[in-house]
């Protein structure tokens, strides 16, 4: 840090178990990514490629190069994963992971339909290659799964071999955990953290209300994704209670009244 | 393409005369512009230097020349053509194009009133200059233009020379063809593609589901207007059915289910 | 500018008195500084390191050489002045701004209580070492100060020895001077107006809409703050009456009409 404040919540260290932040790249250019690496590398533990940007993106491998150098994995969105396998390409899928070399793939079913034991098939398949991380939750606002499904879900993901689960948000913070107006589903996310440990869940939360909401509830420390990356600094001061949404609530924790 | 995937809508090719992306650059430094051109060059036909902004840009000239030694024409907003016309300095504009050596100008009336004729007339006389854009719709949210005249105009100015003819948005989506709420007039486009072809219209669509609309009402290939320099990558995964947004639509058109 | 327009509303020159334009940096790479200020150094007066962002961002002091460099002053929110305040560490934060060397410092209470005469007593303190900008307004949307307190706030502050008192509106433009639906309380404006010379108050107007209305209000030479660094070229143009929002306004009151 730049200078001393007293009173400052812990924040876990590199490499990061808890204390995540996964970052949305959506088509940066290398040297974007070389102006977000030099501000945020040390703030972001793992960069998503979002849905099948991947597919268009030029210079894709010298830009999975640069995150590589800084140490941070980058990986392919969910949506590739389901435009593979719905294509009947899955073996494709397994060997694009080798050929650019990637250490970590989601698994997904926002966009087509997968009964959980073909998902859970593929989680346990893919994670004799890689690290896998599984999304719950649809990218279609109508389709509102109850709260013990969530769970049910995430269960049987994380006991297929899935690292860390994902709560699904999209890129806007509309579907999944939240309702169309950004609006946390408060009920669902208390009832899911009633069953699976806080430390498994990467919580989308693209909107500053949301991160907040999650800091607040969880601690500087709480999983959270889908971060735009020049809202990767913003949410450190967020997680550090030095940003007007967390400043008070930190304090009073840490024994400073005011 | 970085990798294959069945079943991928075809996409017309450069030089497009339809299956258009038009990008608004607001303000972009040539660094900027270059970082855009690396990622999105191959999917981004032409870009236009919002309304005025091009009389406070900084370094113009270098900056146009970036674009055109990537092969995209850049142009100057029609708003900039209202500002010369209304101070009677028409004339000076013509100039203007020489002096800069622009191959494209957009004629608008979205801050002025012009009766048709007076429109027309400078349309046919940019015409033997530049390939002329023509765009109707007003900026005034109160400014509620029915659907025949809509057609009306698109008609006469198309006749007029005009090479295509924009749908106006602004940069936010919010006018024009769209209600202030983003909501596409469905109604009006309808109505308009009864008697004016899809491949003459620009369709100006900033916000991700009006975008996903058009994709899904006319297809991969439609021509789409304002889009920001970093939603060139993201709007082209939806004009490819590989966002969530258009996974479903395009697969049941391609003979995939799921 | 890079042609000749007549009839466009005079600007005020750097070093600039009022006409103030001051850009929010939450994070910005040495690289995207220098992309900023290629295009905005000319409409930029001032820049504010957001809120604690400063205690996070990565090679600061270079950073800070490259506004310098510019001629652009830039120093730290207010938030973090908050955040030393609060832990006892105002010494520290005094010495923080010669370690840094900079020229201007935010006093505010956005985020913590603190009765006017301990602020007051900040602002002559902070004003025999820098150039003391002092902030009116809560970041708390549920905390409205009425009209008459906001004047009485704003004068005791010039008198302690602000240079300028700014008007809250966060980031967002959703608190203070506004509405949570970003509407400008007008009445509440208009009333410090009477009391108070619109040349000492920096409006901050992060979104488009609030701009215009300030710019309507007030004239092209009205001091905004908050301004996101790429909408610096797009407000000088709503300054001079070349974007749609104003084009209209500045045409009457410059005798042209349409």
């Amino acid at each position: 840090m730049n200078y001393t404040l007293s009173h400052i919540p812990e924040r876990t260290v590199k490499p990061r178990q808890h204390g995540l932040t996964m970052v949305m790249d959506k088509g940066l250019s290398i040297r974007q990514v070389e102006d977000f690496l030099s501000t945020s590398a040390e703030y972001t533990d793992i960069v998503k490629l979002g849905w099948a940007t991947s597919f268009v993106t030029p210079h894709l491998k010298e830009k999975l190069k640069v995150y590589k150098d800084a140490g941070i994995p980058a990986y392919f969105g969910g949506t590739l994963f389901e435009a593979f396998v719905v294509r009947g390409q899955f073996d494709d899928y397994r060997r694009l992971l080798d050929t650019f070399d990637l250490q970590y793939a989601e698994v997904s079913d926002g966009s087509i339909e997968m009964n959980l034991d073909d998902k859970c098939h593929y989680i346990s398949e893919l994670a004799k290659q890689v690290t896998v991380l599984s999304e719950v939750g649809s990218k279609d606002e109508a389709k509102i799964i109850p709260p013990y499904k969530w769970i049910q879900l995430m269960k049987a993901e994380l006991e297929a071999g899935a690292w860390k689960v994902i709560g699904e948000a999209r890129e806007g913070g509309t579907v999944g955990l939240f309702r169309a107006s950004g609006e946390v589903r408060q009920g669902l996310v208390e009832e899911i953290l009633t069953q699976i440990p806080s430390e498994k869940i990467i919580w989308e939360a693209p909107q500053k209300e949301q991160q907040v909401w999650f800091v607040k509830l969880l601690g500087a420390n709480v999983n959270l994704g889908n971060i735009s990356p020049n809202e990767a600094i913003p949410l450190e001061t967020i997680r550090l209670g030095l940003r007007g949404d967390t400043f008070s609530h930190f304090l009073n924790g840490l024994g400073l009244s005011h």
